[in-house]
């Protein structure tokens, strides 16, 4: 290889424009206002890292839209949800240097940033669009405070990704060709039925003669179980997981949440760990937006109290409202669920676990 | 000084003691979940955190209830609840740890520990007592699950923590003992009132000459300034003040709410730098009790999804609706909505000035 | 199952053991000092820390014990480590507490705690020794502080600890018993080895040929890369291996070496992901009680300034020797130095990759 | 104030030029390295943080700047040193993303950065100068691989900022102007020394009767006493002090040294309670530079095994020796060093006590 010149850390990182992209709004105003650095500086490192997820995002979209996921790329698409995670975390921590201003900071420069607003973020639209959040998820006052500010352009870009198929849907195709809802001559979804069963009654008699619970309390928890029977009803019975889906209850279709399920009981077999692990890192995923909103939003109270914010928007409270919509993989986050104790899951027949299994042994001879 | 006797690390941490309190449930039934382990020991240093947050609270309540609080105390007031809060962001953290049990570990044990809860932490509810929540704050599920479950004795420690004066109160008769509100001679409260409406003019004109924003923004924004006008004007109004108190709007006397106020707007006086400090890590202590509530139900639902925990509660729903009742210090938290820029605030008369000040300055002559 | 007696959260933690252990000395000579309870606690949280440590570590072993290790534990393994670096997160993290804690604040109860100190920690070293740290990779200083002191019982607990097979000495076997040196009709080291002589070639030409580098620096350069040269030498070579070996440089067997170079070569085979998730998670481990250590000296010197601690040890500066000693993982911690870019790594013939790949692919049909 | 155009979040931010300065070399080369993106990404987040932590840094030089410090701009001080601490810890937190960086997915592209290295971060160099790094405290190699690699433009701001009076500088004039070495009528560094006497006989006293310690040990200790007696004695002699700073010992002069062991001494008077935050507040910043530092060399040594970096450096070596030189405030961390406890600190007459005090009290009549 021939490499055809030097490479300088200045010119490589283009810092002449990433440092020379800081113009405050107070300054142009002749009101200097020292934070408002600090307020652009940080939402542009955001906006970097946003950049940085929607890199790792298309490149676990481009192995998944494959006709099959190739066995060697199972690590590859962890280790990138992985990283997204592990820049998740410092979005959530980094929310402690927003903190070290103060309202009185704040107010010195605020009021020249109107109608700006973080809502305006096409990169996070993108995000979020590309793990699988569809327009018709959004409210009506969402759409009003961000896309009517959007360039033609920008509207475009958006469009596109909403209308491309995201990573959400690409695992529901990916989980719904997995072949464990039908093993020939193996009825493995009755055994786990029976199971349930046995689960279930145990926990009855369990409360039903537990001395220790007050008459209100047993009568609550029976009440619970009932919904918790009902529940795994619902998971085996085609036209009822139907209606819950209709009902926005789930968002997987019950061949993908049947074999989510089966991973999650039989992660530990070689050819179920790394599809356990994507799962667990897509919950990860969620768990750790569901927190960035939830840090962002008593932030943004804590800075502006029940104030407006600089886009017009009432901020805190519709930021709060959030929090819990727009968890895209809410049901893997939730699968917890459907899982029954190991001791209880049905042993599966030796031509099964072997094709779960490797060759692997041989290594350790 | 005479030493009396060596001190050796294990004896004097009572190693013996601690390291022998893990007694998992599963291996008494014959059936040792490796993950109960952890379950015991993560709670356990929960405990003795709590044990510590009690150990701060109670010496800070020791302090403030001095008839005056000696301005050397200001600084050890504060680095107590500092400490405080770094203990707080470690329970936030750690909460990873449990993370790494998942749902079919935990499932291994969890039938053997009922009807134990969380909920049954009398610790927890010491600190919340300390810091000001009143048994009528409590919702009666909560009491359900946990009042009933105490001994007689701790019962009757929990109920003299909650007759006794919480950092709440004493907060309250500090601020109000403040002489903020009534200067001799100097109006400033009709001097921030005239700043305020200055303010709000050059909001109200903002929105309206704003042609970027659409009518439907433009009409809720307005409405929204109507709102914020109202708040100031609650704030300054005895009687409206009341009637915000009695609605359970705000918690602090007026008197105090005012204090508060200033403190914030004049927080680089000397006299009010530790005053500042203290304020805002009380604001500190309230977001960070919040996070760990909300990261809590979080991790709560991932590892139960939506069955019913082991103290027989139904689980992460009751958990997440705690998040935001028991703010003891919201009104510290929420105090930027009356706030207003530093340009527009009231210059203090020099002999006020003078008051807030130190002869410091001679330091450097 | 029946679940015979009703379990209580705070029988169940054994609180009253708990909450009841701390015992300040300060107070027996009237002196309390307000923040000995802290001085207290934190030790005792992380005593409990690496209780929970102990636990994985001993469940690990146990694994790999086996003659051979099934493939289904391979991912029981790598949770464990996962959980016992999320725990060693915490416990570089929660020094941040103990750093609220100021030298005159230390100085209050100082002297009645001689000559009670860390280094007497025996669960620390029964954690060093379960990893591999062995008797002789002690200072002399070490032990006369340590060792000392320790009862008649616990230093037999030591004793028996460093005994036992430690994870190192599992992890050289299991990874010796791989056949990755060894491929019937495949001689991989061979390919490897042109691959390695191909790259320092490259390299070779860049720097020769690089007009942006100084005399000086193209000089130290190519000696550098005369350095790797050797290093890829004796890593193949067993003779100038065991040389190494004998010098300290290493402490794995070639064979063992050669497998861990393996297993990050070609990761991403389904048979080989889970042992490099392991791998990995050995160094994260060293790393992170690297860290720990280094975090922890400075926290000393901070506290106690250029002063001796409680035990009577010379303080910060033996604690920073002890961060580069007692790197248990530090061969797989500098495992880059063997890697060649993948674009180079030898191609496997297709009978190996089948060995290493599962039929999971049917399941995607 | 009349708002001339609004203002919209892509163009505030500028983000056409931030979101469009990522240009991998490696697909220049038609060899597009997935992971090249990561490493520009968080190389410039890096940057932008660096800018910030030069925003701060040269807003406190400005004031520290003024013939005197006014008392309402100290807790502005300490406020922006505690916003670069908050950004410091997320550059040591951040590393972790970095580390999901591989060694195999590095050498993908690391042949195309030849000679780029992070050395020749202009800005890191400027945060250092300015905090108080001079040009004579570097090796002679740093400036090889950085210097010599900057543009002329760079190379006059860097000695432009060499030239200028350091933080450090300012930090020493601001405490050699404070007059607590010379009160009239009280002679205090002779109380202070009479203190220290009775410590050392009270410690030489525990060491002498202690039955718990071995001959080795009590000789040793005995030894650090005897230290610990000259240091204090070197303190106080202006003679001996000089000998210590030419000897490159300490930093700050003794004045200044003096002064900075009363501001630790009497930390709660409120005259000298921000001073003490600053001086914390200082430590901290020289802390979490440290760990940077440390973290990032263990970090290179992970990614890079002993093999050399794409600036030509020979890595983690290189990078473990800057962890202990360039600690700009290494006075104020090892500050510990002089202190005394509290119960021997000698009474300050009431006419310097109520110098140091405020009329506060008033406040709560």
């Amino acid at each position: 290889m021939k490499i055809q010149k030097p490479v300088y850390y200045g010119e490589y990182l283009q810092l002449p424009k990433i440092l020379n992209a800081q113009a405050p709004e107070s300054a142009k105003y002749g009101k200097a206002a020292h934070d408002e650095t600090l307020f652009i500086i940080i939402h542009q490192t955001y906006e970097l890292w946003f950049k940085q997820i929607l890199h790792e995002l298309a490149s676990i979209r481009q192995i998944m839209l494959k006709p099959f996921v190739p066995s060697t790329d199972l690590s590859v698409i962890n280790a990138r949800l992985e990283r997204v995670t592990s820049i998740q975390q410092i979005l959530v921590d980094q929310i402690r240097i927003m903190e070290t201003m103060t309202t009185l900071d704040f107010m010195e420069f605020r009021d020249f940033l109107v109608p700006a607003s973080g809502f305006q973020s096409l990169q996070f639209r993108l995000v979020e669009a590309t793990l699988g959040i569809k327009p018709e998820h959004r409210m009506e006052i969402e759409k009003q405070f961000f896309t009517s500010r959007l360039t033609a352009e920008d509207k475009a870009t958006l469009e596109a990704a909403e209308k491309d198929i995201s990573v959400f849907e690409l695992l529901e195709i990916w989980l719904s060709r997995m072949p464990f809802s039908d093993f020939d001559g193996f009825d493995f979804w009755g055994e786990y039925s029976v199971a349930v069963d046995k689960m279930l009654t145990s926990d009855y008699e369990i409360i039903s003669t537990n001395a220790s619970l007050s008459d209100l309390v047993r009568k609550m928890e029976l009440k619970n179980l009932d919904m918790t029977k009902e529940t795994f009803a619902t998971l085996l019975d085609a036209h009822k997981y139907a209606e819950w889906k209709a009902q926005g209850k789930v968002k997987l279709s019950q061949k993908a949440m049947l074999s989510a399920v089966f991973i999650f009981l039989y992660r530990d077999y070689p050819a179920l760990q790394m599809p356990f692990k994507i799962l667990n890192s897509l919950a990860e995923v969620d768990e750790k937006f569901t927190t960035w909103r939830f840090r962002h939003a008593i932030m943004v109270q804590r800075i502006l109290g029940t104030k407006i914010g600089t886009g017009g928007s009432s901020g805190h409270e519709y930021l709060k409202s959030t929090t819990e919509r727009n968890r895209v993989f809410l049901d893997i986050f939730n699968l917890a669920t459907f899982l029954i104790p190991k001791s209880m899951t049905p042993e599966l027949p030796v031509y099964i676990k072997d094709q779960l299994d490797i060759v692997y042994d041989s290594f350790q001879s």
